[in-house]
C-alpha cells in the first residue's frame, strides 16, 4: 500500500483545516469574543502538523480504491478530532466525547446535537458548528481536488470514496474540473440563499449559519427551537433551497451547458420529487385539522418533508407530536434520503429506483424465466455491477442499523428512541422521534452510545465501505508495517 | 399456461381440505358439541367441489414455476377460505374477515389472534385452529406431493414455491419420495413432543394441541395467557421442541441415515445454534433481576427466545414488559428467523450467512480488487444465482415490511405497534410489542389493517414471490382468457 500518499493527502487536509479555522477566529474578533483565541491555537496546531506532513513528497502518487478509502475515512477522522478541540479547550462544550459528537455530527451534515441550550454558545463557535456542515457537505476531498495538483494516478478512487450515490461520474475528463465546476454550483447556490434570506430581512448572521445548515444538507439551528420561529417567508426559502441542495448535482450541470431536457429527464430527479409530492401530500391531509389553517399545514408539511427526505433536519414544527401516518411517512423518507450526487444523506432515490427495478425484474422472471432483459435507468442498461453493489449497499446498512439499534438499546431507552435516533445518525438527518425528537437532543446517551452514533454518522455519510474497511486488519498490517510500505512501493 | 393442471392441483386441495375437516368434527362428537356440524358442513362442500374440479384430468401434465407459484399461492387463499367457514358459520367468529384473519395466522403458522378470550371457543374449534398450525407448517401441497403420482412434469416446482428457505434440495431423486421422509420425520417428531408432554401430566387435549402449535412453529394456544400457566417441565419440553422444529429438516435426514458427522457439521444449524446461545445468554442477564430466581431467568430467556426464533410465538410471560435490550434482541429475532428447511418462518439463518458473506466479500473486495473468490457454504462454493436471489430476497422483504407499516398506520396506533404487527404476522411469528403484545390480541384492527397483515402473513409464509406473482397482469392475462389457457397447452 502507498503509505506516503495518505501521509500527504492528511497533511494537506490539516492544512486546509488550518486555514479554515480563521473564518470563526474572524467572526470572534467581531464579536469580541474571547473564544477565539482557541479558533486560532487549533488553527496554528493544524498548519504545523499539515506543513510538516506534506513536507515531503510522496514517494508515489500511484494509489488505488483502498488507499482512497483509507485516506478518506482517516481525514474525516482527523478533521473531526481537529474540529472538536476549540469547541472543548474553550469549555463551551466541557466533555471531549461531546465535542466530538457535535463536530461529526457537523460535518457529516448530520445536524444532531448534544447541547440542550444551543442560543448559549458563542458567535465564533455557532459560526464554525454551521460551517462544518457547508464543509462537509460537498466532501473535503472534492475540495482537495479541485484546488490542489495531485498530479497522476487514479483521483477518481478518492472522488468514489466521498461523494455520495452508487455511481460518480465524471462530468468533463479531468476529474479537477469537476470538482471545481461542483464546488461553482455549490457556491453560487449558497449566495442565492443567503441573499433571499437577507431579503425576508434575517440578521446576516442568521442568514450565513442557515444557509451553509442547508447546503449542506446539515441541520444545526442557532436557535433552541431551530426553525420555528422564523416567518413564513424564510420557511419556504429554505423549504425551497433544502429541496433543491438535494438535488443530483449533475441536473445542474446539465442545466448550465444549456442542456435543460436532458436535466429534466433524470430519472432519479423525476423520482425524488414526485416522492416530495406525494409525502407532502399525505402528510398535509393527515396535518390539516390540527393546524391553523391550510397555508400552514402547507408549509409545515412542505418543511419537514423537504427538511427529512434531504436529510437537513431543520424543524419547523415538534413533528413527535403529529399523527402516527405523517410520522411513518417521515421515517421512511429518513430511509430513502436526497440524490446520488447530491449534498444530502441517507440510501439514495437511485439506490431504492434500483432495487424497485431489481424486484420488478425479479418478479418478471417468475412469468418468464428466460428473458434476459437487463435493468434500464434513463434508457440505457444499467452494469450489472451498479446493481450488485446497490443490493450490498442496502444489505450493509440494515444490517449495520440494526446491530447499532441493538447496542444502543442496553441504556435502557425506548425503542423509538433508539430506533430513530440511529435512523437520524445514519442517514446523516439530525432529528429522530421521541428522546430524539426535534425539541430534544443527543445529550442524555451515555458515551457508549454516542460513540456507536458518532460512527453511525461517519459511515452514513462515507456510504459505509470507506470506513468498515478500516475493520479490515489487511488495512492495518499495511498501513501499520513498514513491510506493507515497501512490498506496494516497489511495485 | 397449463391452467387446467392448476385447477387439478386446487382441486386435490380442496378433497384434502376435506377430509381434513372430519377430524374436529370428531372432536365436537367427543365433547357433543353442535358446533360440529359446520365442520362436517364445510367438509361436503370441499369435497363435492374438490370432486368435480379433479374429475377431469389435466390436458397436460407440465408445468413450470409460474404454474408452481400459481397453484401455490391460489391454493393456499382458498385453504384459508374455507377453513374459515367453521368459524364464520357457527358465529364463533361472527366477522368474516376476523374468521380468516384466524383462519390464515393458522395456516400460515403465524398464531396472531383477533380473540380476546381464547377459552370461550368450542374444543372442537380450538383443535381445528391448532391442527391448521400442524398442516400449513409442513405445507398442503408437499403433502399432496408425497400421496398423489402427479407423474411427469417438473414438480420440484411446486415444492420450491411452497418450501421455506432459499433453496430446496431433493433428498433423494424422486421428489415423492423426499416429501414422504419429510412427512415421516414430522409426524414421529410431533408423536414425540405428545407423549412428553403427556409424561408431564398435561391433559390430551392440550398435549395435542400444544404439539400441533409446536411442529408448525404456529403459537397459537388454547389459554388466554398462551403457556404461561403451565408447568415449568411443560415449558422446557414445548422449548427444546420449539428449537428442534427450527431445525433445517435436511440434518434430521442425514441423522436418519446415519450421517451424523455431516449434520453436525451443517454451517445454517450451527448458526442457528450460536445465535439461539448468545440471545437467550443476553436477555438472561437482561432480565435476571426482575426474575424470582436463576432457573426462573433461564426457562424465560429460553422460551421466548426458542419461541421468537422459530417464530412460534407462545409466551411464558409478557416480554412487552421486559427491558429495552431484550425487546430489542427478540425484534432482531423476529427477522432472522429459523433455519430453511425447517417449518419455521422469518427471513431465516442461512440467508442471513449469506448476507453477511456477501458484505465480508464486498470489503474483501475494497482490500484485494483483483480477487475473484466465490462465496462458500459448507466448504463449497455458492452458485451466483443463489447470492443474487438471496439479495433480492432481502430487499423484497424490507421493501414490503417498509409499505405494510406505512399502510396500517393510517389507522393512527403507535410506531412499535405498527412496526412489530407486521414484523410478527409477516414473519409468521404471532404476537408483536405494546398493542400487538403477548398478552393482547389483533381484534382492535381495523378492517383494511387485517387484510394487509393477512397479505403479509401470506407473502411471509410462501416466501413472496408466489403471492406477489398474482399481482403481475401477466398471471391474470393467462389464468382468465381462453387463448392464453389454449396458447401453452399447445407448445
Amino acid at each position: 500500500m502507498n503509505n506516503s500518499i495518505i501521509r500527504f493527502i492528511l497533511g494537506h487536509v490539516l492544512r486546509i483545516e488550518g486555514l479554515l479555522l480563521f473564518l470563526p477566529a474572524i467572526v470572534s474578533g467581531i464579536y469580541h469574543e474571547h473564544e477565539g483565541f482557541y479558533f486560532v491555537s487549533t488553527a496554528a496546531i493544524c498548519l504545523i502538523l499539515g506543513l510538516a506532513m506534506t513536507r515531503k513528497p510522496p514517494e508515489s502518487q500511484v494509489f488505488y480504491l483502498k488507499e482512497g478509502c483509507i485516506a478518506t475515512a482517516l481525514s474525516w477522522i482527523l478533521l473531526s478530532f481537529f474540529g472538536c478541540l476549540p469547541f472543548y479547550l474553550s469549555g463551551e462544550i466541557p466533555s471531549l466525547t461531546d465535542a466530538l459528537f457535535e463536530t461529526v455530527s457537523g460535518f457529516t451534515t448530520t445536524g444532531a446535537s448534544i447541547l440542550d441550550n444551543v442560543e448559549g454558545l458563542s458567535y465564533c463557535a455557532l459560526f464554525w458548528r454551521s460551517f462544518t456542515h457547508w464543509i462537509g457537505g460537498m466532501g473535503v476531498l472534492v475540495f482537495l481536488l479541485a484546488i490542489i495538483p495531485l498530479s497522476g494516478g487514479s483521483h477518481i478512487n478518492l472522488m468514489r470514496a466521498e461523494s455520495p450515490g452508487p455511481s460518480v461520474g465524471k462530468l468533463v475528463p479531468k476529474i479537477r474540473y469537476t470538482a471545481r465546476i461542483l464546488y461553482i454550483i455549490y457556491f453560487a447556490m449558497t449566495l442565492l440563499e443567503i441573499i433571499l434570506l437577507l431579503l425576508g430581512n434575517m440578521p446576516l448572521f442568521d442568514a450565513l449559519t442557515t444557509s451553509f445548515g442547508t447546503a449542506g444538507t446539515g441541520g444545526f439551528g442557532i436557535k433552541n427551537d431551530s426553525f420555528m420561529s422564523y416567518s413564513p417567508y424564510l420557511q419556504w426559502v429554505v423549504t425551497i433551497f433544502m429541496i433543491l441542495f438535494g438535488v443530483n448535482f449533475n441536473a445542474y450541470y446539465l442545466m448550465l451547458f444549456g442542456k435543460l431536457k436532458n436535466a429534466l429527464a433524470m430519472e432519479e430527479v423525476r423520482a425524488y420529487f414526485l416522492i416530495i409530492l406525494a409525502a407532502a401530500g399525505i402528510i398535509f391531509f393527515n396535518i390539516l385539522q390540527t393546524c391553523s389553517g391550510v397555508f400552514d399545514a402547507l408549509t409545515q408539511s412542505a418543511f419537514q418533508v423537504g427538511s427529512i427526505i434531504t436529510t437537513t433536519g431543520f424543524s419547523s414544527v415538534d413533528f413527535n407530536l403529529w399523527p402516527q401516518a405523517s410520522k411513518s411517512v417521515l421515517v421512511l423518507l429518513m430511509f430513502i434520503g436526497a440524490c446520488a450526487g447530491s449534498t444530502g444523506g441517507g440510501i439514495k432515490v437511485s439506490r431504492f429506483i434500483l432495487l424497485v427495478k431489481t424486484i420488478a425484474k425479479e418478479l418478471n422472471s417468475y412469468i418468464h424465466p428466460k428473458s434476459i432483459k437487463k435493468i434500464k435507468m434513463e434508457g440505457k442498461p444499467v452494469e450489472h455491477e451498479v446493481v450488485r453493489s446497490t443490493n450490498v449497499y442496502f444489505i450493509t446498512f440494515m444490517i449495520l442499523f440494526s446491530a447499532s439499534v441493538l447496542a444502543i438499546s442496553f441504556e435502557g431507552k425506548d425503542l423509538i428512541t433508539n430506533f430513530t435516533a440511529v435512523a437520524a445518525t445514519i442517514n446523516n438527518i439530525g432529528p429522530g422521534l421521541e428522546l430524539a425528537g426535534p425539541t430534544q437532543n443527543f445529550g442524555h446517551f451515555s458515551v457508549f452510545s454516542k460513540y456507536i452514533l458518532i460512527f453511525d454518522m461517519l459511515a452514513g455519510r462515507l456510504e459505509l465501505f470507506p470506513l468498515l474497511i478500516l475493520f479490515h486488519p489487511a488495512a492495518w498490517k499495511d498501513l501499520l508495517t513498514r513491510k506493507g510500505a515497501k512490498r506496494t512501493s516497489r511495485k
